[in-house]
């Protein structure tokens, strides 16, 4: 920890938003509601069975005896994030049903949970001698963030501190062992999430050890000497995952990358190694920028979020583009068919995005936030909610398809409980500043110091860029009222209060601010113009060599063999196509249409293999809303298609 | 067997042609022969040197013990296809030293072999009362033909017998085992190769026993009830590849493909499973058909060869694009950067080409053996003889490189032996006609009844495509001299003594045959033109989707990034570009060169995604020979390039 002697530890916090609480906010519109309404009605019930059948409920009996089945040492993390997910719909909707299931898996923890506060099915009964002994491989510590979180996720939803007093316990157990003269004294986790839990669970309880000790195990992390060496030294074997890994004692630096603990984090400029490990830490990283207003900390995650976003996202803002590692591969390098683009990691890349919108008070932040949630993240699960992608393609050769469930079943209950916490990334409240992020139906509370604002929305977005805001103080306040408008809109017309009023002379870094005395009843209407349009990538990503993708609002578009009598492949968008939308039932959105080509054969005994050039005959592009892809019957799909005339 | 009843039988073989014999033949060039040098002096002595320090010549030794490290059930056929390609190389250049390492090689073999003639490591030491109880995972039967063909080579090439005799033991053994009441009656091999021995065995030998063994073998194959199937329940054990294939008992199909044991192989029609399986049975199915004159096997030959080459073949000659079985993927399913295209399954093309040839006395076959030969199966060496691929992408994003050895080393020692007996594929012989099917600088010895007639080619090819052919006889002679006019080649000349005559008008099934009296010192000259030449795939190759190759005479030519200032990927060739050539240092030929374009960044901070379209400037295009590649600095590379216009 020597290279961070002196961090800048000011306590007062400088100005920055916090986004709202989903008690703060209620969701109704034609797009999100019958999604959430999916959510809580078939994928937490489903994911619920799972987690009875699949043995992670039992687990936490603690009846395993040697010789049967391991419990996984990840299971505590399906567990929680299922409550975190349940606690969000309970927020939202009362179920006594669910909360009573809820109530159940809580006792089951309650019950797990030993004497000094430590709770681990598996280095409880299975090596129970080895706590904290295989930091980068155990996940013990990755598990114990979710505990916190679905902990606070339970008490902000619910009121209820039975599973935050639990987590607590755990907590102080931790702060204990890895603080000055602990047995982990300059250890830290091998996969990030426990940073950004704990300062969660600072904010929840106010206690500020939390906080600290967030930030010391992202200190600790990446000095030298390297902590997972010693520990692998006193411990004398290889670790938990050592066999899936075999190279790792030859690519040393590969492996230190892999958990971002190669360097210092304050000295990390390129985004690398697994990535959803790398978006709980930025994240993390970003929170105690805010917190301790520590400019090196927002430098960090400044360097970093540029690597991500400026090199290494795909257009659908999926992120970690090699599967060896489930994580991010060198500069433009973003294969289509053979990527990865993990679901959990695009939700991770939305925690990040979020927090540091949240830190600059800036727009570009959340359009990333939007092209993930939108693209990468809504793909990870079927329209019907109950099957899912691990991995999210922007090319298959028909048989990509989703699962019903994992071996490692990360990604199904991460999706839940951000589609069911969706309230917290719509709204964002600064010093007399309501800020709109996301343009969704329904409204959002803001308590001021004097007065009560009310701001509904009603739109249609993003099937259309209509929105209109009334913005309802409870008597005539002062206030800016702050709405994104999102870079990819050419066209944005703002209208308040029946006037119309030049975005550009109100807009500041992706927001219209408008400050003013807001009466009862006044009205913003926006109205994004939205046609169908062109994105290309830079010519240094392979896979989109002379391609082309569409977009439209926020969307991305791709083609599916099921909606064209020619293989995708063989589509080609000329340049000077017009592009068309059609009513789309599928995504309930709109499809874009346009007169293409397709290379074809010029006979049905063609050659393999000769020397006459492709011909093209016309032929009619439909392409769908990226995220309902895989919905129908198992075709080829493609999001780069060929671009005529490049 | 019940289907294959009443198969037709005839004694007397049809007309057909045979290959040359090695020592009929010299070769000297200046393309073949620094190739064969090097395999002489770098590639064999390297590969003895593996089979020494790796265990294959200690374990014939049979002194494991158990807790030792286990003998690889394939190293016999390593061994065999080192003694294989030795003894090629003894027949065309004496050598001493290596003589004497093929006699210490073959008495360990001998060694090895026990009283009743088996001869098999493994099941001698490591599973000694299981022999042949696991026909489908264990490879005995695919090591037996290894050493069979090794045996014949060593017999032909040197004269001696003493691995002949090894072989011979264990291949009565075989035929009683896998006769009427052996204990493997209605058995066959899990991994096909001793068919096509068995046939070299009966030619070397005149024993009929042999052929009628490998006859047995494939009328067995794929009749029901299943043999495969018989001998699991029998065992009880899932099979010594069991873990490497979970998903067998699942797919039952797909692994009945994949040995090509689906259904009995006169009733095959689609090349499926494993590719080099599927060649090595393939080239015993020609055999038979030569052997028996049983239209049936050359029905179902015709069969296979069209699914192979019109819907299943690389432009390279690669075969086998799906990784996950080193194997056939769905017709015109031709990856490029994540195809697999193997070494062993090239050579095995190369081996049923020569067959189909001699069997039908048609060019077109040896067309596809040229390709196949100078391009997927010359990319499996390095230009120093010492490292190789296994698998033969026709793109790569510039991480693959050849290795020195592999843990299954088929591939290394399989191109040895074929690079070392080019000589009986360069000629055939037919009744009175002598057959030149490949242009290689050197001489062909044709001993008639009455007459021995020398043809003496002198060429640069396949840098040029200029080819003299001297016709020498000891006396004049009536003889067909037939010569190869490839596909490729759109205007072929050809004077013989002196007087130009037309191509067309002598030109029958891909060869012109002339057949005259031939005077001492006649003289056949042919010009094939060979101007570079774009080339398409059908458009159902998704990776040749609106992309060109390029190539010159008989071979394909790649773009490698060290060539360019560009990446690859970013490369276009106009379709009105010229294509012109320059020497080659690397390859000793040409390389294509014209002015094509490259799509560029319109600045250096270039956004990742943006709607202003690629825009492209002048960059000029070096393609190198495919086999080539892969031999200077890792760079990407690709076969098939953008195709400007298309």
């Amino acid at each position: 920890m020597a290279s961070l002697a002196s961090p800048s530890t000011r306590a007062q916090p400088r100005s920055r938003w916090e986004s709202a609480r989903i008690q703060e906010v209620t969701i109704e519109d034609s797009f999100w509601s019958p999604r959430r309404a999916t959510v809580r009605t078939q994928t937490i019930p489903q994911q619920e069975h799972h987690l009875r059948t699949g043995g992670q409920f039992e687990a936490l009996r603690l009846g395993w005896q040697p010789g049967q089945p391991e419990p996984h040492i990840f299971w505590e993390s399906d567990v929680a994030k299922w409550i975190e997910a349940a606690s969000y719909c309970l927020a939202s909707e009362p179920d006594p049903v669910l909360a009573a299931e809820v109530d159940k898996a809580i006792a089951l923890l309650e019950g797990a949970q030993q004497p000094d506060g430590y709770l681990n099915v598996y280095f409880t009964v299975v090596k129970p001698g080895e706590r904290f002994t295989d930091l980068r491989d155990a996940h013990e510590l990755y598990c114990a963030g979710h505990l916190i979180e679905a902990g606070v996720a339970h008490f902000e939803a619910t009121g209820k501190t039975s599973l935050l007093e639990v987590v607590r316990r755990f907590a102080d157990l931790i702060d204990r062992e890895f603080g000055p003269g602990g047995s982990c004294e300059g250890g830290y986790d091998g996969h990030q999430e426990i940073e950004l839990a704990l300062v969660r669970l600072y904010r929840a309880t106010g206690e500020r050890r939390y906080l600290e000790l967030s930030r010391r195990l992202l200190e600790a992390r990446g000095t030298q000497p390297f902590y997972f060496d010693l520990e692998q030294r006193r411990r004398r074997t290889p670790g938990y995952f050592a066999s899936h890994f075999p190279q790792r004692d030859e690519q040393v630096q590969r492996f230190r990358e892999y958990n971002q603990s190669h360097r210092p984090v304050l000295e990390q400029d390129e985004a690398v190694g697994h990535s959803v490990r790398a978006m709980y830490m930025y994240s993390a990283m970003a929170d105690i920028a805010a917190e301790y207003d520590d400019e090196r900390y927002a430098a960090a995650c400044e360097r970093l979020w540029e690597s991500t976003t400026q090199r290494k996202l795909y257009l659908t803002g999926g992120i970690g583009a090699d599967p060896t590692i489930e994580g991010f591969a060198g500069d433009y390098d973003l294969p289509d068919e053979h990527g990865y683009a993990e679901t959990c990691a695009a939700i991770g890349l939305v925690f990040w995005a979020q927090r540091m919108a949240n830190l600059h008070q800036t727009g570009h932040y959340i359009d990333i936030l939007e092209r993930a949630l939108l693209n990468g993240v809504l793909s990870g699960s079927s329209i019907g909610g109950t099957r899912y992608f691990y991995d999210n393609p922007l090319a298959s050769n028909g048989t990509v398809h989703r699962r019903e469930w994992f071996g490692v079943a990360c990604c199904p209950p991460n999706l839940a409980r951000l589609i069911s916490s969706l309230e917290t990334y719509a709204y964002s409240r600064g010093d007399r500043e309501a800020v709109v992020n996301l343009y969704v139906g329904g409204s959002a509370r803001f308590d001021l110091e004097t007065s009560t604002v009310t701001l509904t929305q009603d739109t249609e977005y993003p099937r259309e860029g209509k929105v209109r805001i009334t913005v309802d103080p409870d008597q005539a306040t002062d206030l800016t009222v702050s709405v994104r408008i999102p870079a990819w809109c050419r066209d944005a017309r703002l209208v308040v209060d029946g006037t119309p009023v030049s975005v550009e002379s109100v807009l500041d870094r992706g927001y219209v601010r408008l400050t003013r005395t807001w009466q009862p009843g006044a009205e913003i209407e926006l109205d994004l113009a939205m046609p169908p349009r062109r994105t290309w990538a830079h010519p240094l990503v392979a896979a989109a060599a002379r391609r082309v993708a569409l977009e439209r609002g926020p969307l991305v578009y791709c083609l599916e063999g099921v909606d064209h009598l020619d293989p995708v492949h063989c589509l080609v968008l000329p340049r000077d196509a017009g592009l068309d939308t059609e009513p789309d039932d599928l995504s309930g959105l709109v499809a874009i249409t346009a007169e293409g080509l397709a290379t074809t054969a010029r006979q049905e005994t063609q050659m393999l293999y000769d020397d006459i050039p492709h011909q093209t005959s016309p032929a009619r592009l439909r392409a769908i809303p990226y995220f309902s892809w895989a919905n129908r019957e198992r075709t080829p799909m493609t999001v780069w298609m060929h671009d005529g005339g490049a």
